[in-house]
């Protein structure tokens, strides 16, 4: 038995540990493009920011780790066609060098690629010239030899989402004045605008120089720089004159591998699965971020998460050794740190759950993360998001200052949704409390009863009374 | 409708306020026996400490929020005995005068009386000689008034659960060099003995004199301060001499009006009630530290908890007023911060389990909080106990440094237990990710993972192979 896993990332990787799990005598092998099988992509603004010492840190395994659980690793070698009849691979390796590769079972996780925007000069200008787009090391070591080469007291990032912003914190960290620029009505779109508005004011106060619905149209190189030119809200001319661009507006499922082998593909583009991980193509699996994801309330949707690859790789792997498991289905769980806040979320926002057919109401509470009597307090704003008719819980979004243990109160709410409790039921919940680290009801308790309050009536005696 | 609670406490004062909100036409009167309605007796260490500045700020609410609800509230009022079959209640005030109170319904929330262990000595001296136990705000202003008095540079407290750990804590932070005195073999009986040891280690490390498995047995007042006598593990004489004795060993259901009443008595004393919170007698319903605790797991036990109360007390006024609410049941989920590290647990240890049926086997983890390449990662040592017939989650035990999220991460085992998850599903939870605040498998999934690894075998394709 050969399994071959395609992609270095968590996907390929927590399918070839599963399988190697399982089954000890399973011949493993992971091909990976570039020479940086397990890293921690996640990790790249921290590695930017000075915190994360050294590239090295950033594997989640070394490469010793993952040889000593008994997987071949091919490095360098891109994968550039399968053929499904005869289950095999061809792959190219760094010198040009083409070959064939077996498999009993493969495994595709060639995850995404970054969007590149309609930006006039974007396809012109590159690392040389201070403008990047980042996603792999290979690009996080381009980018740190510009940051060295130019020493940048200026950088313009287009996109706010995860990346944009956390690199908004690692550049700042570094000494250099971030001017960012997001299209959308606010900073992190995943999450409502009133929300969003929090992270703004925390990037406001941090000194980045944030534009919203606002958008950079051309980047140029100039003396000493780049010139950017965009517009604003109102579709007036804005420009900047900056020494680096980074653009990070979120990623394209890499399908091309699939799509050429015969495989479907879905929303956003990205590769049909089902929920054991099977492309249709026989003996063919895929997982991450190349595929569609199984939603517990959404059906399918593209939600490309780590979190969400390991778990469909590890069903892959299991799967692809005779197993029987199904991929549970992702809620959408998020958190994402900007300076000294954190943002949450779990669960469909408004707009998403009505797309889905349910009635949502959401209630806003900002209920306290410890009793208010115990020093350090600080309220963390909870946006709780129900069905008016059958009073489900279908999301939470969360924003709190760090120490509030916003990051795993959010947890709390995705337990729940995995559960399909309604918001009423979470009062039920036997949650931990000792007054410097929560309240008797818990603060996730505390935003469910305030949502209960405003939309729900009396099971009481009297039905007619707002409960 | 007149719904009278008697106890100013959480149970009495949450049923009050749930039957305020659901029906604002009921009359509701709550006797209290002090002058001390909805007081934090949890904070009461923050208060000792100087954390909380003044006494007053321990109250969840004031006299004047409370009285805004349209609660009418009885202070220093002492509820003698309930006439079942004429509904009404003998109270007698401060002044000794005594009065009825007729009621439709009526909910007992007395609470619990704190332990008096036998140490000779222990009802000879009191609050005047620097001896004292510690539930209630007027034992709290004794102690104070004692600190004031004594100014003390030595204490002993007998007893190492939460309260006499917290209590360790907040002398030491008033600079008095505190002795520990626990009869059981670890501090923190309440985790298993591997986990208490952590929690002794951290009082090792600020200074606390501990003595586990250990006995106080008597007490003398001597000049300048008090001799206490007590026996070590080995049956060997201990004794210490210490300006202030606090005994802290846990407290007794506050029974004896509805025992007169005519109520039923369960584990350890406490008043037996259905989960509806009836007590069997007619219009009287009982909910907190006075009553039986359903279980979800045990079936019913004895586990005074302010989180409990609430909830019991929120399900008592919904039905004194005709509703038709059941209390979900405990998990026993606790948390207690001592010094810089938080423990926490939920469900059932393995001696627990097994009386209750279950066949558990127990993995220890020490996951780190975070990605360990973004600073300040710091292992949380967690105990995942399941059944190994049925891989049932059975219960958690979590010690962490603060910081870690510890509080919050027991909640998300809390939520799988309530839904009786098995260990390995929780593998499926869609919880949250950043590099700075967790992992890809979150700390919660590593350590049931090892569970599974070392108590399952592999529902793969190889059914004999470990997984």
């Amino acid at each position: 038995m050969h399994l071959v896993a395609i992609g270095g990332s968590d996907a390929g990787i927590s399918a070839a540990l599963r399988a190697r799990e399982l089954d000890p005598t399973t011949d493993v092998t992971v091909v990976v493009a570039d020479a940086y099988p397990n890293f921690s992509i996640c990790g790249i603004p921290y590695y930017i920011s000075g915190e994360v010492t050294h590239w090295t840190n950033l594997a989640h395994r070394t490469h010793a780790d993952l040889e000593a659980t008994g997987m071949r690793l091919r490095l360098n070698t891109l994968a550039t066609s399968i053929d499904v009849h005869g289950q095999r691979l061809h792959l190219r390796d760094a010198a040009g060098a083409e070959s064939l590769l077996d498999y009993d079972e493969l495994i595709v996780g060639t995850g995404a690629v970054p969007t590149r925007p309609t930006i006039q000069g974007l396809d012109q200008l590159g690392a040389a010239d201070g403008v990047h787009l980042l996603h792999s090391m290979g690009d996080t070591f381009a980018l740190t030899q510009s940051l060295d080469r130019i020493d940048p007291k200026t950088a313009l990032i287009v996109g706010a989402g995860y990346v944009g912003l956390e690199m908004a914190e690692g550049l700042t960290a570094r000494g250099i004045h971030v001017t960012q620029v997001e299209m959308l009505e606010e900073v992190l779109p995943t999450v409502d605008p009133e929300l969003g508005a929090l992270v703004h004011a925390e990037l406001d106060r941090h000194g980045v120089s944030v534009h919203t619905s606002s958008r950079a149209t051309r980047i140029e190189k100039i003396e000493g720089g780049l010139h950017v030119s965009g517009a604003g809200p109102d579709q007036e001319p804005l420009s900047w004159d900056v020494d680096l661009v980074l653009v990070v507006v979120g990623v394209t499922p890499d399908t091309d591998l699939l799509v050429r082998a015969g495989a479907q593909t879905g929303q956003r583009g990205a590769v049909v699965v089902d929920d054991t991980m099977a492309t249709g193509l026989p003996h063919v699996w895929a997982a991450g971020d190349c595929v569609i994801t199984h939603h517990r309330l959404l059906g399918t949707t593209y939600l490309p998460l780590g979190t969400t690859a390991h778990k469909q790789g590890r069903v892959a792997g299991e799967n692809a050794l005779g197993g029987n498991v199904r991929f549970a289905g992702s809620l959408g769980t998020q958190v994402v740190k900007v300076f000294d806040l954190v943002a949450a979320r779990t669960g469909l926002r408004e707009h998403e759950a009505v797309a889905a057919g349910f009635a949502p109401v959401t209630t806003t509470a900002t209920p306290d993360d410890h009793k208010a009597y115990y020093p350090g307090a600080h309220p963390i704003t909870i946006r709780v998001t129900g069905d008016q008719h059958t009073g489900r819980l279908l999301g939470a979004q969360l924003i709190g200052a760090r120490g509030t243990e916003t990051a795993k109160r959010v947890d709390t709410y995705a337990t729940a949704l995995f559960h399909g409790m309604t918001v009423d039921a979470m009062s039920e919940l036997d949650l931990s409390y000792t007054p410097p680290l929560g309240s008797p009801w818990d603060a996730v308790q505390m935003a469910t009863q305030a949502w209960a309050r405003q939309h729900q009536h009396a099971t009481g005696a009297d039905q007619g009374a707002s409960a």
